[in-house]
């Protein structure tokens, strides 16, 4: 029997890398896969259904949040944005890690609905460092980066409902980090039942 | 503030390859310190105290079990051996990681005095391997290398009071596995306050 995935959820404040780490992981590790969002906005051109995201209408979308077949979702300006439970459950039962990235609100309905996720906040070394990586994006003004800012304190105080903090003060180190701890997760003895029944069957004929 | 290192405790059945993943561990790792035992034993030619052992008399073993100055102890062959409390929470207070390497009984009564250690349960591929690797040793006959086989049954009972499961496959591949541990649970939220808290301050400023 194949020992299932793992769910990787990755978050944290705007600005503190975690698009870039996730590339990185998604780059270095065969067995994880990136969670496609479903939503009902309409596709730019050149996104194609199923791999950019699941493209659905606001009808399906809102017969799937009334079947609870979503393990988070949002609506944002008039559109809905989600992950399908049964996206990501038929991956981790094939043995696939899936990598979510996703807001803080977002995770928090996932660790509700799969607790045994593995939550990770991502963090940038200094505030200063924070407001430079937003402004070096240059899609926002100053006054946007203070009020994002003003925004960190208020997420943090979630931080202790993820299982890791993850400080990226070099890529690739913070890749290498979030790379031990789904490592190491998969050593741990609540994801490996098969494995002691089995040894525990063989010491017993 | 320095981050409190982790205590690391390896432990599984006999012929595991607890010894070597231990040895391999401490070459690679600079940060990480091997506990030495107490002992009321007799130091055999070479053998000096403080390096070896800690050697003492029975007298000041049995009051330091009185004052519970040890994380763990016990009796073999009318002598004591144990870890000193003090020992290991100077070497943890000053930022450095310890290893422990005992049998599961030990590892219990660790556990019941530092729940905060790691506890790692090392296994043998299989069965046979096992069997293979007490053999290899050359100081056990066939009939005890079968009772130390039907303990292991016995002391399986136990890994569910361990955080990890490491299978000894491969030397190389399971000390890159306790790495990984080492490194995932310095990230771990619960190891982290002080950090959070840091961040938590700048933000409020």
């Amino acid at each position: 029997m194949t020992q299932p995935g793992i769910l990787i959820v990755l978050s944290g404040p705007s600005g503190a890398g975690k698009g870039t780490i996730c590339r990185e992981l998604l780059r270095n590790c065969p067995n994880l896969h990136y969670s496609i969002s479903a939503t009902t906005r309409q596709p730019r051109p050149g996104e194609t259904d199923g791999s950019n995201y699941l493209f659905m209408s606001h009808d399906k979308f809102r017969g799937m949040i009334n079947d609870n077949d979503f393990l988070e979702w949002a609506e944002v300006y008039d559109n809905y944005y989600g992950t399908p439970r049964t996206y990501v459950m038929d991956l981790l039962n094939s043995g696939k890690d899936v990598i979510l990235e996703i807001d803080t609100q977002g995770a928090l309905q996932v660790k509700n609905k799969f607790p045994q996720g593995v939550f990770i906040y991502i963090m940038p070394p200094s505030l200063d460092e924070l407001a430079n990586r937003i402004h070096k994006r240059g899609t926002e003004t100053i006054e946007a980066i203070k009020n994002r800012l003003g925004c960190v304190r208020n997420e943090l105080s979630y931080v202790n409902n993820y299982n890791y903090i993850v400080v990226n003060d070099e890529v690739s180190k913070a890749v290498a980090r979030v790379q031990s701890i789904i490592d190491a997760e998969k050593c741990h003895v609540s994801r490996n039942s098969n494995l002691i029944d089995k040894i525990y069957n063989l010491c017993s004929q």
